[in-house]
């Protein structure tokens, strides 16, 4: 591991991109130091964030002055850096090497972005009919259950995403006996990382749901 | 060539996404043959389609008994097959092997995923501020000018994504001279497989100009 300096993680875990970041990090024991930066501040819109990145956006990377920008480029890249630069080296089951394996994470990376926006599926989860959640299930069981590969980039994109829901007080895999069972098995992969990654999010539910009345808390969770 | 089959591109011209691969395909000369699914007539909505593909989206790929689905997963899947089981070889420029030079395309595809939803970026020009389509400015000026690759897979990304407002009879380049000599830099690389790709958005736009009064056309053109 000597050699290799640590890579710097602009992140904040409200982001479920972030704590996808951080995940990975911490569950392939990549060298990383963590800045963070608080999107509820204004952090990073500041003129010292802006001039990391123009685009005023989290997760950032900073990998021995190559700075980089977007989640999936930042996990693809830190598979790609080191399967040829570790130790630690990232196993190949995370963003396979080969063309039709590899094609499959692309797939569903690029679905992922296009069609389940954080924001958008925790507002249609509390405030509309599901279609959004509905269809991402329906991803989800398309593109997890017919390749099932548990720990891909894909695995813990999805699942971040879906526990954002949680920052509402409710748990949108509850009443899916499926899926519960795959994000415990993902969860148990990951482990510590998993739920280090989560506490931000967790303390939101935590304080979101001491504010209901007994009646609402039995209906939520 | 001979040994390695043809792709079978399942194609609408009319998306953006389909127009990059067919272009992708043209210029490279890949050996494919393209099957028309009509949007508009609900082609792929068809029980047979759906079979192909769940999620009932454009464009597929078919290569050789392995079906894929979303544009940027399928280009980056051609540059990936055919640089080891070439010919054609896909030249390494469109989506480089090394980590640094990936990870830049990567990030551009995934932030053009995430922020420039073709028809977004079509309803905002036409409708709303243009906050939208400046920022998409800032981020072609961000991503490109200062990583002067003319011919990587986001190039033509957002290029033809841009050009999906001709459909509604505007170039929203007209008063952009630097973007408008990166166009013309790329279209001159691309050439004949880039007005191929974009004539059926030329039909729309030019039935389009014609219903307009001579005043409006002054005003738009």
């Amino acid at each position: 591991m000597a050699g290799r300096q640590a890579v710097k993680a602009y992140l904040d875990l409200v982001s479920q991109a972030c704590r996808a970041v951080l995940i990975f990090l911490k569950h392939n024991k990549i060298p990383h130091t963590v800045e963070n930066i608080a999107i509820r501040k204004g952090q990073h819109k500041t003129p010292e964030f802006t001039k990391l990145n123009p685009m005023q956006k989290l997760p950032v990377l900073e990998d021995n002055g190559f700075v980089l920008t977007e989640s999936d480029a930042i996990l693809k890249y830190l598979c790609a850096v080191l399967c040829t630069t570790g130790p630690p080296y990232v196993p190949d089951h995370w963003y396979p090497k080969l063309p039709e394996k590899r094609a499959r994470v692309d797939e569903y990376t690029a679905w992922n972005h296009a069609n389940t926006h954080t924001s958008s599926i925790f507002l249609h989860e509390i405030g509309f009919d599901m279609w959004l959640v509905d269809m991402t299930f329906q991803a989800v069981t398309l593109f997890f259950f017919q390749n099932c590969f548990l720990c891909q980039l894909k695995s813990f994109k999805i699942l971040s995403r879906l526990f954002q829901s949680l920052c509402g007080g409710r748990d949108i895999l509850k009443d899916r006996p499926k899926l519960l069972s795959w994000r415990s098995r993902v969860q148990s992969v990951l482990s510590d990382s998993f739920d280090e990654a989560h506490s931000a999010v967790y303390q939101i539910r935590d304080k979101f749901t001491a504010k209901l009345s007994p009646c609402s808390k039995q209906a939520t969770l």
